[in-house]
């Protein structure tokens, strides 16, 4: 399996509290729109693979999890195209 | 159409400059990976939307050009799920 480019996304864990999400949500309300009841944010990563080294996600996972994320308080999901 | 959550991406558009994308990858190498080319961030927001309100998604443009992207150096999508 060749992989061109894997998006790493990262968003809290359920239960953390996101505070960036709450003050949006606020904004919204105070914006005159009441058709928003929740937010909550995430940050992606788009990484460019580099060509013909097989399956990368074992060392994209690794990067994940050392760099990208932090594990006591985020999830992350990764989507290769 | 009945829009239960819209998620939305903010990404740079291309061509700016991307600090934050620049120094991970550079400290994806420090760590000794060298299968990562590029790296560029980005934002997401999950917005929880309120049931029966109808088509949304003109609402939504308008509070992600107003409140959640900058336009100016930033692209934005929105995803309905």
């Amino acid at each position: 399996m060749k992989n061109k480019k894997a998006v790493v996304y990262v968003r809290l864990k359920e239960g953390v509290l996101d505070p960036q999400g709450v003050t949006i949500q606020r904004a919204i309300l105070n914006m005159g729109y009441d058709v928003v009841e929740g937010v909550r944010s995430g940050r992606f990563f788009e990484l460019e693979l580099a060509d013909g080294n097989g399956d990368l996600s074992g060392k994209v996972e690794e990067i994940c999890r050392k760099l990208l994320a932090n594990p006591v308080i985020e999830d992350f999901s990764v989507e290769y195209t």
